[in-house]
């Protein structure tokens, strides 16, 4: 079978070179694109996809989304539906006309081409947590408030790592820096600090524009060739059940127009913005992003979107969000489901409750990875660094999660379960024979090297080899990794030209004022 | 869809009224047997089915098992087969003829025939970890000797959680207690402290029978009734490579002829005692296993039979075994593969290397639990309190285990993702429109209680809640807990005449000298 792997190439400038002589922090998988050879679950049966459908499309023809944003509102009237105030009815053969007009798989191009990934199809890509407020380390062992220095080192955790293949919103909100400005001073780190496909937050035309020339001087381009294919893109949530608010569509349509990528995730939990059954929340998370779907690509047939999911449960003592859950991962698989059949690339989340990285964080985070992987997700958000419902993010949670989506990587490769005949190893097993052991047969040494995943994180030393080296639980390893990786981080390189240009702009729109603070 | 449990009731005794009352040491979920809903993961093209399986017949053809077992030898001379010495080789059509008399499914029924399990069909059922010689917890914060005393308080969690659906070998080798009479003193306590499923260890004739005989007491049981279908279980391992010894195959000899069941799990680490390759593992383990079983199919045809999976890889560093790896993952959903091939249910474990229970344990325990999923596996041996590659044994991680478990049960109940008109819930949302919430709804208010999993461990409070509660990690809580199901835990009833006809039996088996510990 052909390697599940593309664009591959080895880490550049002297961290490259020193992983591969042995004395990096630690010895990582290459950047690749990871392909997912597993047939989906699919929990639901054929009546129950239409039945999904049926609501989802009931929702959009009878009760009608809120758009609080006129532009949106004046362009659903052109298109023919029923616009009553600030209410839309949209009829199903409107929506998956529209909705069919999307790509089923489209690609992202960042500065560094060799970092472009393709979205849809049957790959699958990591992103860096988004959004937290605060910040959680072993050494401070308490959640403070985000700063800029915290968001820059999650971020070189971001461009380190080959398993995360693209730059969420901010790993950490660094409140320290004006909300008026925060964008310009945080896009201009991330774009120094990796070559990763970017996202913009739809948070208001300055914010919006400001990334999207930011991420075209980065790239060398001119405005033609930004627009001339995708090189960044917008998540938008919705203000669930059945809202979508100003700035994030007004966001979304200024991306569309000029050609970059549109992710909508509604985030209905269960129970509370959303009904308490797994498939109604589905039903109306589908709504709430295909009517978005349905109006990107009235205004630009063919604009690349993917729908996104985040329908998870609250805790039934006390309303508070969960995830990892057993509804969590069905209403993925469900979600992943419905999204093959509207012919639309998927993205959903690694996601826990949890306060810190214990064994709580690993399992509900393992089981939304498995969620993802399970349900054909193709964009993974918050897949590492993600602590207290995204309240929080860790340096050692993001250390933790980067083991197990390597892991999850190995898993995908095709060949650990080859056939041939020297996978069978009939000669092998013939030489050894009934006595004596694999160890040092020429089969197992030409092998050897590369026939197994080898963890970075994990210690798989006994209890007395473990405890002689200091009894070390995960966390306090992976904090150890962490100081590591930022001791001997090395930016991506980038042309003194543009470098200086990026920061012309940072300080002109500084100067004007930056954006308004009354999202 | 129907409900995907069986033989659900409610707690005995009155620590099963303490958890309705609500004041016990934690809600759990009912007894039940899982229905595994999905379609398993298969990594196998057909033609590779045909290689693997090829593969194991020709090791059985060409290259030969040792049995080190004259009366095993006999048994394959008088069927045919080729022996020389101890080697026999056997062809496939013997091979496929005798496992095409294994049933695809049978039960076994414990002394309390409540607790009957189903093995196979797509049945997955749980058991407590097995055989550690060492035990570690967070009191003693370090790896010690397992006593009887640990033993009994591990066997009472294997009792007192739902989720374990039948006990494995001792939950930790008691050590304190002479080997001689080892076998009798943890069968007294565990035949009068839980009322699952029976495991034997097939260490001599001795412990066998004495085990056999004590399950048909505490059973109050004739031995025709006895042999009249399984009441117990043993499972063994061959010595790899290609190797049966004498008290393993004459230990489940002895189960056959008395019409109890047979898990037959060889441990095939590659790059160890199998090739570094998956499949010639996995084709080796299964020719390991299927001759054994194409043994006891001739001795007593319809044997009640199941294949085991102990495939996993070694650390390329040190040689030392490693689980939950994606290589243990994909040769789990192989081996998965290959036991629906032949018809036969089939065990896998929940395994890790860790050495401490934090979140490396749960990461690898999870990927080993979810491959249990993926690959049907029938039992999942070692599913609670496993450490450091099966060497310790650790209340705490059972603790953690079974939140996880029980989570995996919830996430087989295919109500989760009904799509009736009730569940899609048109009405529900239309009634809260674009605005509002879904809390005080009478959709959600009827459904609210039952609708999502609720954990027993899990912390979803935020995390100043959390640390208003002392900031607990995992480990911790689950601590709590252990010592609150020791404080509240009840035997299961047992009439007083067999408590004293067990008794009876072991102080005359002890005044004999138990068995010999020559094994």
């Amino acid at each position: 079978m052909a390697r599940a792997t593309a664009g591959r190439r080895r880490g550049g400038g002297r961290a490259g070179a020193a992983a591969r002589r042995g004395d990096a922090a630690l010895a990582q998988m290459p950047w690749s694109i990871p392909v997912n050879i597993d047939r989906p679950i699919e929990p639901l049966s054929p009546e129950g996809v239409e039945a999904i459908h049926d609501g989802a499309m009931r929702i959009l023809e009878e009760i009608g989304i809120v758009f609080l944003n006129p532009e949106a509102l004046e362009i659903f009237k052109e298109a023919g539906c029923r616009v009553e105030g600030d209410l839309v009815r949209m009829d199903r053969e409107f929506v998956m006309e529209m909705v069919g007009k999307a790509p089923d798989s489209f690609d992202i191009t960042p500065r560094n081409p060799e970092r472009r990934i393709p979205i849809g199809g049957n790959h699958i890509l990591f992103g860096n947590v988004s959004s937290p407020p605060n910040y959680w380390d072993l050494e401070l062992n308490k959640k403070v408030t985000g700063t800029q220095e915290q968001c820059r080192n999650l971020l070189k955790l971001t461009q380190y790592f080959n398993c995360i293949h693209f730059a969420g919103g901010y790993p950490v909100e660094p409140v320290d820096i004006h909300a008026s400005v925060r964008h310009l001073d945080v896009l201009y780190d991330k774009l120094t600090l990796t070559d990763k496909v970017m996202h913009a937050y739809s948070l208001g035309k300055e914010r919006v524009e400001d990334v999207m020339e930011m991420v075209r001087i980065a790239g060398g381009l001119s405005h033609e060739e930004f627009e001339s294919r995708p090189h960044m893109y917008t998540n938008i949530n919705s203000t669930s059940p059945l809202k979508h608010d100003f700035p994030m569509i007004d966001g979304c349509l200024r991306l569309v127009r000029k050609g970059q990528a549109v992710v909508v995730t509604p985030f209905t939990l269960a129970g509370a913005m959303a009904p308490v059954t797994m498939s109604g929340a589905v039903a109306q998370s589908l709504a709430e992003s295909l009517c978005a779907i349905a109006l990107f690509q009235y205004v630009r047939p063919g604009t690349p979107c993917a729908i996104g999911t985040f329908t998870s449960n609250v805790d039934m003592k006390s309303g508070a969000p969960a995830f990892g859950t057993p509804e969590y991962t069905r209403a993925t698989q469900m979600t992943g489901q419905m999204a093959r059949y509207y012919g639309l690339p998927m993205r959903s989340s690694g996601v826990c409750a949890a306060n810190v990285p214990d064994g709580q964080a690993m399992w509900e985070t393992s089981n939304s990875l498995w969620a993802a992987v399970q349900s054909g997700t193709n964009m993974v958000y918050h897949a590492a660094g993600w602590l207290e419902g995204g309240l929080i993010a860790s340096p050692e949670k993001f250390i933790m999660d980067c083991e197990v989506l390597q892991q999850i990587q190995r898993y995908l490769q095709p060949q650990i379960c080859a056939t041939g005949p020297e996978e069978i190893a009939l000669d092998a097993i013939r030489e050894v024979g009934n006595d004596g052991h694999f160890f040092g047969l020429k089969h197992t040494q030409d092998r050897y090297t590369d026939a197994f995943y080898q963890p970075f994180l994990s210690d798989w030393r006994n209890y007395e080899a473990w405890e002689a080296a200091g009894a070390v639980w995960t966390p306090e390893r992976a904090h150890k990794i962490y100081k590591d990786i930022l001791a001997e981080f090395e930016a991506p390189p980038m042309d003194d030209a543009i470098r200086e240009e990026l920061g012309d702009f940072v300080a002109r729109r500084k100067a004007e004022g930056g954006a308004p603070t009354d999202f």
